[in-house]
């Protein structure tokens, strides 16, 4: 994999001389156009050996081109910050917006392979890693990012002669570290390890681009050339809308469906309701105080029907917590600074940190119910919006959240008997408006949308509670029941 | 100062009853109208003694109102992240956006107080940081926050019953901890602490409102009639544009002014240029591996006349570096997210941790320079921004963040010349708008600005450097100068 990197490429200084100005300009050229378009972000990985001249790169990169519109992220050890949230968090949240361009020193790569080099993990773990990062890209480029991942190689001799020539010299010496000994010494079995991840992460839409790092000339040159090539090429053909023509989901010939199979009709008394209400406010009340929780965190995510009665059911929760440890996100239109991110961004942002409690009134799972049925995105988006999702909610499961997620369910009927009250009742007219009216008309593709929701997204590890709703006091028990149930048993 | 929330207010059981409907519903009101005006934050802090029913308040605020548009902070330990950067930060992070409401248990008043309580400080130390909170909440103030800062008071005696009561049932003991007793030991020195503090602290814009804590009936219902009032009254009156007009500021009447003072026919040859440019970046590049500056932060702020090289002269600063560890902020426009905050949160938000160095094209003096001559704020806006702009400098200064700023002055002439270069050449064809052209109809109005901004923002801990740039060479060597005497003197 890494024979054509180890020819010994080379460009001798009079060519380097002549073609670096043209290159600069075009470079800045293309940068400014891609800015102008704001369409989609470059996302660069340096990666490679020590030695390869990663660090000379991306420097030379912020001088060719405008640095004031490079982010450049040298990712070192984690904040605490970033070790309460899942692995991939730290990345999101640097992740560069349309127009602009990310460059990433130490990537998403970077710990895994670093980890089975030192025997700290398995090639299972690895491999997990490496999908994590195939399904993270493919979901950079489904959103129209451009990514160009570059790796720096260099021969176990060469890596010798250029570390120790570093040394000598006093103006490098401070850049050799007694960890890039120590990984010299590792050297083969890095690039074995580095040669598997790599195979597993070259993908079509985000492939590995293997540049002999030892001349210097050629390196720049060829990574400089690269970058020009493939934003002139983006912004000359933007993607066209996906090619792909998913097959129609299936729609049940006999009309049965899952949500027929609630039955609406299950009520609870009021004494009943008080009694339990009670019981189970003061449950959950204990459980985050429980000693176990302090390093774990609770995600709720709250879909249903409009006027289903999500709001009264957060509220029987939020009521029986302390208000500094929880938070609710109200998830509407996005904003102008998340138009620019990649759809899930919105939500990563607002993961909550350890013995938290963060609750989503509705959710990602906008994409597949409101998105889908209005046509705000394309068929091929929302459907590649639940193998996202189930990505996402995977990793927020294997970092320890708890994540709980209920459908508030309610019939049509009872739904126009709701609109109706609210428009009388002076402080819910807030709740209200024509575009309720307008969702109602869709109920029957609502449905389909929620179904499918269901069929896709139910998972082992994040299933979906369906709570019959017509009755508000038979939902709010239910959901806190499932809430407490879902804590003990993720708190063992 | 506590004496009338020491009487022994009480409120029976039966008007508790008969009166928290009707205000559960016209606070849920308010809180709508908030959110639907849009036009203000509500900013609550809830302070007091221990065992004065902080949480209790907090929790039934969430409670009486929609929680999924309150924000509630408890602020505890700082993370390393915010530990970083000045103590303001974790708090400008935490302000809630126009039309919604921020909760801070614990706040800006907590760490300072605690401190002189526990002698870990002086009334010294204790007066700056109240004399922080009044700027700081000032500013809330004149971005139209409304701010309410309750205080819980508790009679020594009261709060020892509290403290008991709450021990014996088994229900609240988690609630009580060591550090609540000992807290009550330190209970006269905590409150002649918070006397003092309440004291200096207490504005006509941000008034403390001190509630007696016992009566839980009392306490609750005085607590949200106030606050229902309050965003009532807001609503009904928005404050007028500022009643305050300026006395007009200084325009010499002979014409001299600082810029004119300046030569800008100073030029640097090539040959020394390069020698020195060579000179200056080498000791650029080892000050930011000096062993002192891994505990500093460095912030360079450019601002000059349009086509002055603010951009070359950056780039001859980040040619020096190593890409991971600078960061370049260009400055334009804000965001809806940043417009649904006050003025400043934008550049609190690219404060740099530790080590790196953070430079801002452009920066908050927008507000005396384009906003004002343009006329996009009020005189009243620009005017105070003076002072919350030598405020946040000397809280990055006080932090220990080295900060250089630089104002890049070419004449009319010159400018006239760049601006036609620009236009022929391609790939710089993006830096020269029809802005730039009426901008520079307004000269003489932006140099007034200017003097304007160097007279009243020059201060000692944070001076203007002024750099005669119509010979970019000479331009380039003077930035890269100062900015090194700066980074040196700065490390000691």
């Amino acid at each position: 994999m890494f024979e054509s990197a180890e020819l010994g490429h080379k460009v001798d200084k009079a060519t380097w001389k002549k073609q670096v100005p043209a290159l600069r300009e075009a470079l800045l050229d293309a940068q400014y156009d891609l800015m102008e378009n704001a369409g989609f972000p470059v996302i660069i990985l340096i990666g490679g050996v020590d030695g390869a001249g990663r660090s000379e790169t991306v420097n030379l990169l912020n001088e060719w081109m405008d640095p004031r519109f490079i982010e450049t992220h040298g990712m070192g050890e984690p904040t605490d910050e970033e070790r309460q949230r899942p692995r991939m968090w730290r990345f999101w949240r640097a992740l560069p917006r349309k127009g602009r361009i990310g460059m990433f020193f130490g990537s998403w790569y970077t710990q895994p392979l670093l980890r089975r080099v030192y025997g700290e993990s398995d090639d299972a773990d690895l491999d997990q890693a490496m999908e994590d990062a195939v399904r993270f890209e493919r979901m950079l480029t489904d959103e129209g990012a451009l990514i160009l991942k570059f790796w720096l190689h260099l021969s176990k001799k060469k890596q010798k002669v250029r570390l120790t020539d570093l040394e000598k010299d006093p103006k490098t010496r401070w850049r050799v570290s007694e960890r890039d000994w120590r990984h010299y010494k590792l050297y083969d079995k890095f690039v074995v390890v580095c040669e598997r991840a790599i195979r597993h992460t070259s993908t079509a839409n985000a492939p590995w681009l293997i540049v002999e790092g030892e001349d210097e000339y050629y390196r720049s040159l060829t990574v400089g050339k690269t970058i020009l090539q493939a934003i002139r090429q983006r912004l000359a053909h933007p993607p066209a809308a996906s090619a792909i023509t998913a097959p129609p989901l299936i729609a049940p010939i006999d009309n049965l469906h899952i949500l027929k199979s609630l039955d609406l009709g299950q009520k609870l008394d009021k004494k009943t309701y008080n009694v339990q209400l009670e019981e189970y406010q003061g449950r959950l009340n204990l459980l985050t105080r429980h000693k176990k929780y302090k390093d774990r965190s609770v995600v709720a995510v709250f879909e249903g029907n409009d006027a289903a009665g999500k709001g009264s059911a957060i509220r029987r929760i939020t009521q029986a917590l302390d208000a500094r440890f929880y938070h609710v996100a109200p998830i509407a239109a996005p904003t102008e600074e998340e138009r620019a991110q990649p759809y899930m961004w919105r939500f990563w942002r607002h993961l909550p940190k350890r013995a938290r409690l963060q609750i989503f009134d509705r959710s990602w799972y906008g994409r597949v119910l409101v998105e889908r049925v209005e046509g705000y995105c394309s068929q091929a988006d929302w459907m590649r919006a639940y193998g996202e999702i189930n990505d996402f909610e995977d990793q927020l499961v294997r970092h320890g959240v708890i994540l709980v997620k209920f459908w508030l369910s309610i019939s049509k009927e009872e739904q126009l008997e709701r609109f109706k009250a609210r428009e009388q009742t002076p402080f819910k007219r807030f709740k209200i408006t024509e575009e309720d009216w307008r969702n109602r008309d869709k109920w029957a593709l609502y449905e389909q949308a929620v179904c499918d929701m269901v069929d896709r997204t139910s998972t082992e590890i994040a299933p979906w509670t369906l709570v019959e709703a017509n009755d508000k006091s038979f939902a709010r028990i239910k959901v806190l029941r499932t809430l407490c149930e879902r804590i003990e048993a993720g708190l063992g």
